[in-house]
């Protein structure tokens, strides 16, 4: 039978990322799968080559409108909806439907910390979808729910856990990232407007308010030992808006515990992560960039010890698009199917 | 008589601001002063024009070469060359000639520092140009000799000094500071190609060993109580490079003393800087951004505390040609002769 | 009499343009003159630093409705509105008030071309606000009226002007600009979201329907011998959208007559515009570039013959926001009051 | 047998381009091709990592010198080399080794405008590598000498073609095409600096002296009927570039022959493109641009006729290093070596 999917929210960009990926995957290439609706709001009744126009094979595809009728008759349904829609979506869906889940709306297990940031009520929690969490894999195999991480979460994490894990660092964790504007997706807001981000750069949601917060604080938590709280770690978080349309680069410190060495932490993370395929960390002496992992499934890290400073401090690059929504989707698709994980999935960047 | 003044690196990004603040300088406008010996390397006898192709008054000044011959019979010489280079030249000019030195060459104090970083001998100490430091303003007036302060530092200071002078964190300080690629300089390095550049951001010299993190302990370590040394300063300072010309905005965090308030924070700012003409604490809600300083002599901040993390953070924006470079030098110039502190300097930035 | 001079439309960029370069005018800063009422639309109520953080000194003034009763009393009024509604504004305006529109509304003779291009009725013809075209300067001393030229029109008129006043070229032009994005205005649209722009070019309102081709038909069919008609003047125009905040670079081609030089042509240049301060012709050998100009009043141009393909080529740079808007708009206040026609206006860009 | 294929010239854009796509074509995937030498200059020696981080899986791949010696023993080489330097390197090429230039050096076929334009003696003629253009993917199949086009030929020609062919405009061409910086590779210039390209659009060698002139010149009069000369097309062309690191969007326009209507275009176009993959006209009012095509090997057109300017306009989109290069090289690679011609190719691009 051929897997029918489903992509709610296919003009925005995380929508028309699944898609990009969609269209190279062996499965939808060999006919094992194909793309059924393609739904948004407004521009419901348009044809997507209107909004997305790179993606050519499905320009003249017609968008429906996001709602159970249309979604019925699909055995995956992505959902790329703005936080806090996703749950109501969802519900509509049959438990046999394999629902991949862009929003935050399901990823945190605490639901006071969900109420506190973002101020509705917790509508549950779903399978994690960052596989390269220790134990985060299993949950995913088959899994017909799945919530995809946050960008800033996925490469902090990612960047952070192996050190916290290994007891090098104590948890009073530093973050600031840099991100390009497709994070913020497809909004109309004068602050995002090519003008005023061409040569520009600038602070937002500073002081402990970013939504991201909350499951940086539970994945690292988690990395902490068996009897350490989660209210241990301690997340200081500043994302900061650079004129660039994709990638993050995150620059993550902790305190270094006594006596680690640099060797100790590259051993950290080459452990970590040996048998990881979308994970690298660099040589020594190359430090991540975003455009090496443009257009790909792949983070890069690095990793310093400042003896100076007492602190540890990594560097990790992302595709806030790919790996850091539309790409971890589609890993995520390929586990809950029990599809190669790699499936559709690069390693390559597109550069310069 | 007529105030004549040399630029040696007339060619650099550095030399050109200060030409662009000269030529609208109101002591060059009505003939006070004027410019003397335009000086480069490898570009001598060739038009500014050629390099410069802003400063249109200038065009057809031809370049001479840096040497003690040209500029000599200068009242003021600008230094804006290669660190390491401003001590032989300096040398050569009079104890009457007002030097102002944009090179790290002499800022610090610690000679031990210099050596550890810059991997030479120490040429000196000079009066540390950031008239906003407590102290540094007297230093200035009158001073023959001026060690113009590094980009980073400019900001790292002003963003962090109040807190830790009132004594609300703690100087355990931890800075990422995003950057324009014009503080690189006009090198010809591969990663500096405009196609390597745009789309992309990357972290560079990560882990203690960027050159300006001395001179942010040195600032620092000044803001500490009395009996303080400089070593409880510590400094984990992390840049990233991220596609835009100009501008560096600076993420400043240090842990938050207990009982500490926003209030007492936003205090700290607007008492430290209730004087200062061009440092700028934002009303509340706004947060710093490049755009809004780019030309201007402006740093812009802003302070929040996050008490989950228990970390204050402050956001700093500045140009780092202007007040991050030129603007200082020409701030400097006119503390040294004598003239308005904000003489040529512009509080307003150029945007969109 | 202080002069109080208002602004329609302070949120938009040719009205934060029109502010930045009336804070650093001598009129201003002498006390000749002063900043009256700044209007808006929707963010009427707030201060306009929330809107133009850049203009620190103006960050606390409270935007006004823009409506008769809050530009009443104002001896200059500058307006800064979306097309089409200059006119009902203007004719609340005693004809004793000086009154710069920046709008198209006034700036065609033709009313056919306007209700061709616009689709409204035509509000009527006001002086035209290009100094540099011949008689047009005398129009503007003293004038009441002004209407500011579109910024395609001031660049594409500069550039060809000469050579088709002096016979070099036939009136077949073809015009490619590129433009950045801020000519767009604040306007929401997808298409001008960051995430869009950068790494993007774009062409737009191609084959003949961009409202400034009547505007640069009126301008260059001047230029033709009296004898001639406006409609032996046959512009293509295409406009390109590229990814930067300011700058219009403009590709101007016309058939050379028969036996013209190069000579020739750098003849006419240098001769039509020996005495302006605005219209730089540069040396041979160097090419305009839209970051030379950037803040400031200048074009840039310079003149190529291309004798295999027979056609005369002229490149034009200009900041469509200075010169190509807001300066210009304090060049014709300078004229209409009577003050040196270059007060306030820089030819220095802002660079790199 | 393993074909085995080299690239000189590895750590340049076009090499990289070439890698790229390489490492996703099926042939490689499944071991009937494989990599071989990777070759460059002054980088032998060194990990191709180092040069193209986003190429992950060659990251430890020591690059080795351009030379016959290690250039030997490979089916397939690639020659993404300066100008001038694929002649040597290709006669040292056995016959029967499948030789794909990037270079210009074989391009043209009238030595005469080679020497012209490249003050060289003309090294000879290969097979062009344009399939879409009429008789061009005959000569393709099963060639063992391809020289690729030039990227602004590309869509030069393929915007203008049919057009041409089909009479509907005189072939008196006018072009300014906007490009992004990795046309100009990784050349080590002060204007190709992110700090000079950012914020910037400028022109260069303007006034017929661009040395693709030749290449257009060759292609657009093959269009022309039989009995026209190529001395009867005239090519003005202007290249602007722009602040992006990718794509070229041309605006191409000729004389439209009286009678001409938008419908006789569009047929032209449909029917010129109906079999080609990587040639899309888009559905009226859609106008091409340069991030739709990016990282693809599509050709994004759209044409319009001015009635009032009397003009065909034709608006083309490429992604300079895809199809404009790397893409190309790997398209005739196919046709030389029997695979499906679009084998490793793609039609969607990367966006935002």
């Amino acid at each position: 039978m051929t897997i029918r999917i489903a992509v709610a929210g296919a003009t925005g960009y995380a929508g028309g990322e699944i898609l990009r990926i969609l269209l190279g995957h062996p499965a939808l290439l060999d006919g094992r799968a194909r793309l059924g609706a393609l739904t948004a709001w407004s521009n419901a009744g348009s044809p997507l080559g209107e909004h997305q126009p790179h993606l050519g094979p499905l320009a003249d595809r017609i968008l429906t409108t996001t709602d159970t009728a249309n979604l019925a008759g699909h055995e995956v349904v992505f959902l790329a909806l703005p936080h806090g829609q996703s749950g109501a979506v969802a519900q509509a869906l049959g438990p046999d439907v394999t629902v991949i889940d862009c929003g935050a709306d399901f990823r945190l297990a605490d639901a006071a910390a969900w109420s506190r940031f973002y101020g509705t009520a917790h509508a549950g929690t779903w399978p994690y979808g960052l596989p390269e969490l220790p134990g985060a894999r299993a949950a995913l195999q088959g899994a017909k729910r799945v919530a995809v991480p946050g960008c800033f979460p996925t490469v902090a994490t990612l960047a952070l856990y192996p050190t916290l894990a290994a007891g090098l660092a104590a948890p009073e964790i530093v973050i600031t990232a840099v991100t390009g504007t497709s994070g913020a997706g497809r909004s109309l807001k004068p602050h995002l407007l090519g003008s005023e981000i061409m040569g520009n750069a600038s602070a937002y949601q500073v002081g402990g308010i970013h939504r991201h917060i909350p499951e940086i604080v539970q994945n690292l938590g988690s990395a902490t030992p068996a009897d350490a709280a989660h209210a241990n770690v301690s997340v200081s978080f500043t994302p900061v808006l650079a004129p660039m349309s994709r990638g993050i680069l995150a620059s993550c410190t902790a305190p270094a515990q006594p006596g680690v060495t640099a060797r100790d932490l590259r051993d950290a993370y080459e452990k970590a992560y040996a048998d990881e395929t979308f994970v690298t960390l660099l040589p020594e002496g190359r430090w991540p960039q975003t455009a090496a992992v443009l257009g790909s499934n792949s983070v890069h890290l690095q990793v310093a010890l400042d003896e100076a400073a007492g602190r540890v401090t990594v560097i990790g690059a992302v595709d806030n698009l790919a790996k850091g929504t539309g790409g971890a989707a589609v890993q995520c698709l390929n586990l809950a199917l029990g599809w190669p994980e790699d499936a559709g999935l690069s390693t390559i960047g597109v550069a310069p």
